[in-house]
């Protein structure tokens, strides 16, 4: 089992990095809907991006990897960083904080700890089919959901401020890279593939023209196989080329629309 | 003046943010060269990239800016974070710090302080024309010079790997947003702009095709004037239009080639 980070940093203080944290924003899609998974702490009614602190022997990468399977139970994420905030109002002392929540921190932990500065949150997004998330609250948390990306709960901090960053990044990002891998299933129909990309752009693409680009990219691969969808509807299935997908997430494709 | 947090961390410790760094990979540009700023501490044959430690009180942002004025004497910069870096190779007792300088660091600080455990680095880029810059050395180092971004000398902990990141994220950024209003005189020749791109991309580009689609962005203006570069050579002036250039900065354009 995984060590949580939120429970261990009282106990082991030491084996933790300080004054610099991680956050995973981690988006869900399922059927034409893009949803970010945010969590509640006890006694405030504000909403956090889910996320934890850096133990001394991992990277900022395996951070955020054993913080997303305590959340998530997944392992093979699609993990991106984006971008990292670090101001001195992402402190628990600052305005930012419900004056309740201060209150009680101040009780609880000693006051001198490190944990009082500020922060910085390297952020990452994870992108994954939220169907297979089996959701694990925190010891910390009175609440653990998902949540459609257009309508946020009031959130604490900057955390609003991340996730609309991390959906930019997100969207400039599937301009150059390969996404769905872990998104659709092995073998998909192209009115999938396609709504997976409306959905995250937030905007209707010409099917034809998305098609015609996707296929140039190589990409995917038609197969010799139909889905029936409906009485006269039996559309080609395709699947991912694994070699030029790999090839896409190093060296880039285009795909800007 | 500003204070030189290289100097000031081993004095006041405790106003600064532990386990968390910035690095700033200084670029030059001037006449078709792009350059990198980079320091050799003494006692070592490896240089680093320009960085520092975050003061409690500024932003990650403010500390880049901070770092970058102290080595160059510039206000002004064109600043852009591009990513973090962390894992337990980056601290001063890895493998990857000379065995020398670890001995000489262990007999001058204090054991137990934090500065041994590893830091992230969250790095920022800047882009400068590089004849405007007075380099300034820092106090812990026996060199500060600009060097070619292909010939770069050895180098320290992962810096290498920061320099061609940095590479990597301006070429992307510059395909979708405006660039050159801090490297090109105020009015400059279409040349001028085509050798800047040729250069930070590193290949030829089309200066029809060029020229075509940074005009179709708004970004420049065609002036009414010429200059004269050669007995039959006078060619047309351009400035930037500051408000499209402000509004592409914001919102993106396209030009990626």
């Amino acid at each position: 089992m995984e060590q949580e980070s939120t429970e261990d940093i009282f106990k082991n203080p030491e084996h933790y990095l300080r004054n610099v944290a991680v956050d995973n924003v981690i988006f869900g899609y399922h059927d034409k809907e893009i949803k970010v998974l945010l969590q509640r702490p006890f006694v405030v009614d504000k909403w956090t991006i889910t996320g934890g602190y850096i133990k001394k022997t991992e990277s900022i990468e395996e951070a955020a990897i054993r913080i997303a399977y305590a959340r998530t139970g997944l392992k093979d994420i699609y993990l991106q960083q984006f971008r990292s905030f670090g101001n001195p109002q992402r402190s628990i002392d600052s305005s930012f904080t419900p004056k309740h929540l201060k209150k009680i921190l101040r009780t609880v932990i000693n006051q001198d700890l490190w944990i009082f500065d500020y922060f910085v949150s390297v952020g990452f997004y994870t992108l994954t089919e939220f169907s297979n998330v089996i959701i694990r609250r925190g010891a910390f948390d009175a609440e653990c959901q998902w949540w459609p990306v257009r309508e946020l709960p009031l959130m604490m901090f900057d955390h609003e401020l991340i996730v609309s960053e991390a959906l930019f990044a997100l969207r400039l990002h599937i301009a150059h890279h390969p996404i769905g891998y872990e998104l659709l299933p092995k073998k998909f129909t192209i009115p999938e593939i396609h709504a997976l990309y409306e959905t995250i752009l937030e905007k209707p693409l010409d099917v034809r023209n998305f098609t015609k680009r996707l296929m140039a990219t190589g990409i995917i691969t038609k197969l010799n196989e139909t889905r029936a969808i409906g009485p006269h509807r039996a559309p080609f299935l395709y699947k991912f080329n694994k070699k030029e997908y790999q090839k896409g997430l190093k060296s880039g494709i285009d795909l800007a629309f």
